[in-house]
């Protein structure tokens, strides 16, 4: 259970405090806020703080007085002629503020995505909590071997037992280690910046993040995909949730050109005009790689 | 009035809306969110969304469960602590955003603040209304003696009557003709796209503006100071305005810190610790260059 | 032409000197650096510095201790799949810097793409040359029927003769008010940073422009597309034939997978599916609005 | 010793490789590229690419066609004022590549300047080294008891022993654990992006940073101070001294106006002015906190 019962207090009496707003209301996301969504054996997921909705995208591409709607069904259609069309800025008119709780090796990727805000819990002023990922059997899986960065077939359970031995016993003598150097009985205690050092990746922090609709869909689009790590993939997908109750017309358009769509080659494109007039195409043929023509293939044949 | 009545009745409807939400309120903003604040001839600033305020800041600068407010006095605190640190990343999450109406050549300068997002008006979709700048007499400077990107004082009346009516009389037939060339009366009618061209930057575009508050707090540094252009320094002093209502404490720490403040050298620190010990200190004995020392004594000695 | 002597003279210096150096050096770019290539009756692009080439793309993806090529045609295929799955931290490892002269309604849809750094020339501080962009005839063209934001087919030779003399005849009165507002025989002189608000958009600026390989194939992608504004869209071409002697294997896939590729939604790839079994699909069958079926038909269809 | 014969000798190879180039040239670089740096136990710095140099700085001020250098003197000066009155562009027209290799809790701190183009090494792909930071026992200090973030006193021998003795105890056990998880004998292997998990914080990665001269600027201000950690203030140090070699003008404005500056509120200006008048101010008359006096004592009255 990710929360302690003071934290699960402060958050529901974060949740009962109402006010009333002039602003964009978004009734999805108000149902949804700040409430924790797990994630992980120890992690989760909760919603901040949020600006704009659907309609706030079609006010801004309209730069309107007023509130830019026409009709639902009019939002809808040019929210899919933005997106198709990779009008980017319309999107970047809503924000979304997240707190989240994640092991140190996922919030190593995530952070590669700049363009976004970051508080993050400091281990150089506090101390960090006894609390690790450790994966679930079904999910400790052999080294992959048709894709170099990734993970293959799970491992038999033999070896998954010991896999999780392994890292249940080094995160607890790491973590034993590292309060015994900050200990300040009977010795000076060691700096928290300095100790922190001795904690393996598994271990969880937390942070802040805000970021706009636009780079979140991007964000989303990559880590949601499944070629994207198990561990960050969950997190991606719990946020999808999220956004298809903020915006559903937006999450609609993006589930159809971004996550459901595909990205083709002029020489991709040139095949596809051959195959529609009902000419048989083949690796040799195609003028693609292997690795083009076998990506290719799981696109329209499989 | 920069307003049509149009306008002004949908600007009134937006503001006739209410709902509830569980988000952080900010009773200043609300009050002021979506009205119109006159700034130039026909340029205004207005409120269309924000997201947190003072006590978010500090949430995030915790990386809170709950609020994150401690004590108001406790928050003060902590903000002018991390302004005066330069820890930008609490302010970072705060978000506002704005719809501007500004004449081009503001426009220009205004969007060299890269760390934002931008909707405007487009002249290739849309065709620009009949508004074009015209400074008040008192605003017709002349060319500055000692600063070479900068006004001096005020042109002579004559001086001043004449530059209006040339301004003015450029601005109309450049419009006129503007009007001419995309006219479909008896004519195919020139591209918008092309057409835009023959109008002067003078002529009032608009836009929707997002920003968080450290990028904003950075805009407001530069364009609020005595040496910005006096056309867009007008724009920065109204958004000051408006954020002393939303963030208090964090304007005030601003104020302080930043607005009143001053940047040092190492030798200009030098100069002050001899000064302090009652040493006499002339521009030959400050090692300084005579544009330094004359930036120095304004701050200390006006 | 778009150079003064002295202006070539500086230019011929700079191509003359010449300096050992450790780094790479990519020789297309070599023989292109520093000349001016002549855009619109005014315009240039040049290239005042490069780092990086082709190899230097490897050399981060495999975060290597020398050169990181391993072979030319190993090099090619990295690129490849770099380039198709959107992996584009290696190619910001490239940076480019130029000079550009371009109308100011070009500069200001250009810088709208905010990550790169630019240089303007200040009208506050300087005087602005007499130099307007004033189209060719076959490029003074009707706005679209079939887009709201694009220009159709050519106008008439005697509407396009009108709407040449009224674009050389208010920029010519413009500027001649503009030299006289600013003049300080027998009066003050108006200063700089108004007098220029006089000024139409046809007028001339430039800036340095310094940008990595990413985002310039990001612009390069949006801005050489036919559906960019045609001014906008010369300059693009004139980069895209410089990035193709600097980067050529890069070049190469950015034609492949980016220009001449197509970006496909859920539906359309559905349809694909169906059609390449044979399937006879319609717009009503196609599950598609009538904008998207058209732009899908001339995909795979003209 | 950071680097293996191999890439010893890659880095030879690459330092021996010259060309003709038309750029810019600076000779202290020239001198220092490819070499490795040493900073901490295994890890360094090197320079692997960078482009301008003072005078580009100058160039891209004046936007001008040739050099940009009017004189030494003249761009000394030039540099110091654009320094002085942030005009952060001209500084952004010099980039700067480095390959650094970093424990990885730095690396986390690193990574927040979000304006920098990064590759880092892959641990999803590769199999990490065998190399972990341990600190030299007279960096193995206590928790501050003035800052609630930083680091205090060294340890007394006997505890930085101890200290020692679990850092090396607990890198060498998870690393061992860590290769036996990946290991393919007798077993199928862990996936490598999951077996990294286990790898304690102070083992060393390596990236690609490439960024702007003005970012690096902040950069060093920030983590060149004597309040950053330590680990991370020695890479900052080390660039330092390359930065001076490259661009000693800039280097030298940084120093007077950022480094060795200070930043003032507009109370601690009264104060001074006050002082200069030969009055006596204390903590009480001052007007400000404890904390604001005992920071600007330091700055004055040390």
């Amino acid at each position: 259970m990710p929360l302690s019962p003071k934290q699960m207090e402060e958050i529901n009496v974060q949740r009962e405090q109402t006010a009333i707003t002039r602003r964009v209301v978004s009734e999805g996301m108000e149902e949804r806020l700040y409430s924790a969504f797990k994630v992980l054996d120890h992690g989760f997921v909760r919603v901040i703080d949020y600006m704009g909705d659907d309609s706030a995208i079609c006010q801004a591409a309209r730069v309107s007085y007023g509130k830019g709607t026409k009709s639902v069904q009019n939002d809808a259609g040019l929210i899919r002629y933005l997106m198709r069309h990779w009008h980017s800025t319309p999107f970047e008119m809503c924000e979304i503020k997240l707190h989240v709780k994640l092991p140190v090796f996922v919030a190593r990727q995530w952070i590669r995505h700049r363009t976004a805000n970051v508080n993050e819990y400091s281990a150089r002023y506090s101390i960090l909590d006894r609390e690790f990922y450790i994966p679930s059997p079904e999910h400790i899986a052999a080294q992959s071997v048709v894709n170099n960065q990734g993970r293959g077939e799970s491992l038999s359970g033999e070896e998954a037992q010991s896999v999780l031995e392994l890292l249940k016993a080094d995160s607890a003598r790491c973590y034993d280690n590292y309060e015994k150097m900050i200990s300040q009985e009977d010795q000076q205690g060691l700096a928290r910046e300095l100790a922190r050092m001795n904690l393996p990746a598994n271990i969880y922090t937390q942070w802040y993040w805000k970021v706009d609709l636009h780079n979140l869909l991007h964000f989303l689009r990559l880590r949601a995909d499944p070629h994207a790590q198990y561990e960050i993939r969950v997190y991606a997908e719990e946020i999808c949730k999220l956004v298809r109750e903020w915006v559903p017309h937006t999450y609609s358009a993006f589930e159809d050109y971004r996550l459901g769509g595909a990205s083709l080659s002029q020489t991709s494109v040139n095949v596809l005009r051959r195959m529609i007039k009902g000419e048989d195409v083949d690796l040799q043929s195609s003028g693609m790689s292997k690795g083009e023509w076998g990506e290719f293939k799981s696109i329209f044949f499989d």
